[in-house]
């Protein structure tokens, strides 16, 4: 099992949901994926759960909590999806790892897999640990609740035509964006922040120190990096920051 | 088993501690509830390891080390409270776990359960976790060494007549009171740093975006949150801050 | 099976790394030394590895990832010394652990021990972990690739003469010397940083508070320390600063 919250490791929360997990699947391993999602940062979560979850073996359940709607009326699901599991709450945090597998199933968590109590404030404890622990324990996915057709989903991971995004800033300053190294044709760059990145580099190592340059990374994307510097510092950008596909020679976007 | 400790994540230290527990008793899961309790604060780690050991198993051993007497004449105790198992320096950390159960049973750890050499600096390496981990692999607790009969104890949890305190600050900026819900009259509301808050929510997603409100925290105390910011930062407010009920059409506090 | 890295914790890459071992290994048990050494800095993690392994249990495999190099054409290498396995690049983060066991063995990774495909960015995953994965399913040393005789080596952590430095500040602003305490005769001390400090101590506790002073820290080597507060700080000292063994009487330098 593996767990990808925006809990932090400063409070007790994320102890207390493995706490949770070992008194109803006491043999059950749990892996942490990050606990640092930016606060109430769905697309991160989406992000962080969407790179990490292949990296499994098939059959892992994930739980990923980054719940701004806690004790709303948001739904608690459960998915499966390229032959994993995941439980989380129905507020997008899932989409990129739907939009992979058109042939997911969800189904909404029937609140008698929770803990007796439930609280209005943390269902990472009370409903979504309890849930994925049974899940691990035997609890068929057919019994968790009633199908849910239309999951509420993020817009897409993938660029609009020549315009992307920076999905991630990682801790290296790395800027992964979304767009994939066959979308940039010969004598493209990228317009990220402040500057313009055409150069290309097959390793870190390699690159020049001091200049960004693209790179394909280990996520199957372009990311922006420079040489043992952070990239993201250098070009003042942010996730979330808009991209855009230009051309060299004009320093300028092509029109599309 | 697990680790509270002020040790962080930055150190080989907690890391070293698991090697020993491994050594010991290898079939034995150790999962960390926090590393980051603030260096030296004993009340805050009385706090996390008390929000925490409940939603664990009975019989799981815990293991806190905030111990700023290291070295010093201060005991190394182990404790069955509860139904769990405690192991601890005698310096007011367990005092939240052992004020819930006047039955609870401590003993003075006999050097012999730690490593044979232990230093005047680490006893988290050489005495805490080796005897946490013996206890693990069938010491017995009524052998670890002599009863204790007045352990160290902090101020209590529980508020006095209309003065309560701010017992942590979350990741997200709530604030957790020792008030419980029942403790609030109608009209009544507290004083917590620059604001009185009298709104109570039942979840954080009905609250208004930017005014702070009562809400019963999944600790079972009320807190003090605002919807998607930080009530410690709004507020001005850190663990520790006095706080007092106040009464309604007054703005200041009623006399007790 | 440890891991010691540069990663952070608030990206995926160590869920993933963890992830890939799970499915080579599914039943070894994995501990986190520290995620945080600084951003390609191979002697701070060389420094964590060498202060932890000793206390796993022999036949312990510690995989250590800090990589500036990674995609270049450094070696990835497995070592066997102190009764340990290692898997890390060949770029001297092994070196403090090496210097101990003069009967050391080192073999490059052959490719095929890792992924079926492997990143140029992203060795952590595509190789490191898998490779260590294999080592604890029964791939045995001598077939994990060709011998390597002479493995880039760090400078000694050993001072030389009567200059040594600050191997590490940990998370208590403690600062880690290389020196040990039978190389202080009395009368001296150490220059280190804004002061100095000839006042020795058995445990933090005894310590006037306020004033730094030097004691024989769990890594064996003197450490300077300041009772409930930071000596780093106080000090203006990094990791990597320089320190002299001075003379109480002059506060000088003696000539060695």
């Amino acid at each position: 099992m593996t767990l990808t919250t925006d809990f932090g490791l400063s409070d007790h929360y994320v102890g207390v949901m493995k706490g949770v997990i070992a008194g109803i699947a006491p043999d059950v391993g749990v892996i942490d994926i990050t606990h640092d999602v930016p606060a109430f940062n769905v697309p991160e979560g989406a992000f962080a759960i969407a790179q990490a979850y292949r990296w499994f073996p098939t059959g892992t359940t994930h739980v990923v909590v980054v719940d701004p709607g806690v004790g709303s009326s948001r739904r608690a699901v459960a998915a499966r999806a390229g032959g994993h599991l995941f439980v989380a709450p129905d507020n997008g945090v899932l989409s990129f790892v739907l939009e992979r597998d058109p042939e997911f199933e969800m189904r909404a968590i029937d609140a008698r897999h929770g803990l007796a109590e439930i609280s209005r404030t943390f269902h990472g404890r009370d409903l979504f640990a309890p849930a994925a622990a049974r899940l691990m324990a035997g609890l068929r996915f057919d019994h968790v609740g009633p199908r849910v057709r239309e999951p509420l989903m993020l817009h897409s991971m993938e660029p609009t035509a020549r315009r992307g995004r920076v999905l991630h800033v990682d801790r290296f300053g790395n800027l992964v964006t979304n767009f994939r190294a066959g979308q940039l044709g010969s004598r493209e760059g990228l317009q990220v922040g402040a500057g313009t990145v055409f150069a290309m580099a097959e390793s870190y190592a390699e690159a020049p120190v001091g200049a960004p340059f693209l790179i394909e990374g280990s996520s199957g994307y372009l990311e922006v990096s420079i040489n043992r510097a952070s990239a993201a510092q250098l070009l003042g950008v942010r996730a979330g920051t808009e991209i855009t596909i230009c051309w060299f020679g004009s320093g300028k976007p092509r029109e599309p």
